[in-house]
């Protein structure tokens, strides 16, 4: 397959990257690295990037920003923000990619466990990524010539948990998250949220 | 107690009003009926809602729009309009709302059953639905002075689909519907999503 993946300098992406490429071609993209750039929170660039690719049977998602912050201090910039990046960003993957994808290919897109399993700080956070698992379920209902979405909910990575100084060990390594995008491309769900502590 | 009600006078509010006035002093909020006048999608309306209606113990939101269509043919604007109504028009009535309810108050939103069965069409609803789930679950955890925030999620209701031209013998009265309404407010939930179903 050849495989768009957005966000392949992140933490998360570098081990999707690594572990997608043993089998298919990976075509990386990101905001300033990358064999393409994109800004996820324009409906532009994501076109122009889709045009730029041409031919893929899947996409993948490891990117998209969103902000947190105690509920009291969280701007409405910040919740727009979120929205606009983490959220809106990989729903217009699929909206305009949905032309773009090859017959029988797939979205894989990133959410996250604060939808389900909340934590104080997380309201802009746990609504997109909520936000987005609905949406998902949703869409999937409407994808023609065979085209699947699904979305991989991360918990706490290692390696982030690592660089911000925290206790790492309570974190799954970012090689093991990638799994679950593995089984999001190569496998036949559809619709589905992904935890990654059923794939490790 | 004294509860706002946004959205006294559509379909859902009016029997979750006449069900809250047995025993409580109802003030109506609306975009153009009720006692005092809001425009959900902006917060500066929202803030004035709550500066002139004063001391109040509870909140209540039947309100906030969402676009349904094709995916297909579902613009960019649909979906801003989505989440700047439905979504982030209630998720301010709790951000701002948050220094005029009386110690002890609560909130209680309205998301909908797209959010987990979704149907063609519902990809902008679902996923707004869907984020304001996860934002309450969130903003429980932050909230102050014993005050509590819970999310319905109606199903159909029977005289929205008789409206509608359709069958309205699968939906749920709006009168039941409401009994969600009045369990969340005169409950201990706290940061729930209340299935009506479970409810009636």
């Amino acid at each position: 397959m050849r495989i768009l993946l957005i966000g392949a300098t992140g933490t998360i992406g570098s081990e999707v990257a690594r572990a997608l490429r043993v089998d298919h071609e990976v075509v990386s993209a990101g905001r300033t690295t990358g064999d393409v750039q994109v800004d996820l929170s324009s409906p532009e660039s994501i076109l122009n990037m889709y045009t730029q690719v041409g031919s893929i049977d899947a996409v993948v998602s490891a990117a998209g920003s969103a902000r947190f912050g105690p509920l009291a201090e969280l701007s409405d910039s910040d919740y727009q923000f979120s929205l606009r990046n983490k959220l809106m960003g990989q729903v217009n993957l699929v909206r305009i990619g949905r032309q773009f994808v090859n017959d029988n290919g797939s979205f894989t897109l990133t959410s996250g466990v604060l939808a389900r399993e909340p934590m104080p700080g997380s309201s802009a956070i746990s609504m997109v990524n909520a936000g987005l698992e609905g949406f998902v379920r949703a869409a999937q209902l409407e994808l023609e010539r065979g085209l699947r979405v699904n979305v991989v909910s991360p918990v706490w990575v290692a390696e982030t948990l690592k660089a911000l100084g925290r206790d790492s060990s309570s974190g799954m390594p970012a090689a093991q998250v990638a799994r679950a995008y593995v089984a999001a491309v190569t496998g036949n769900l559809r619709g589905a949220v992904l935890d990654v502590r059923e794939y490790i």
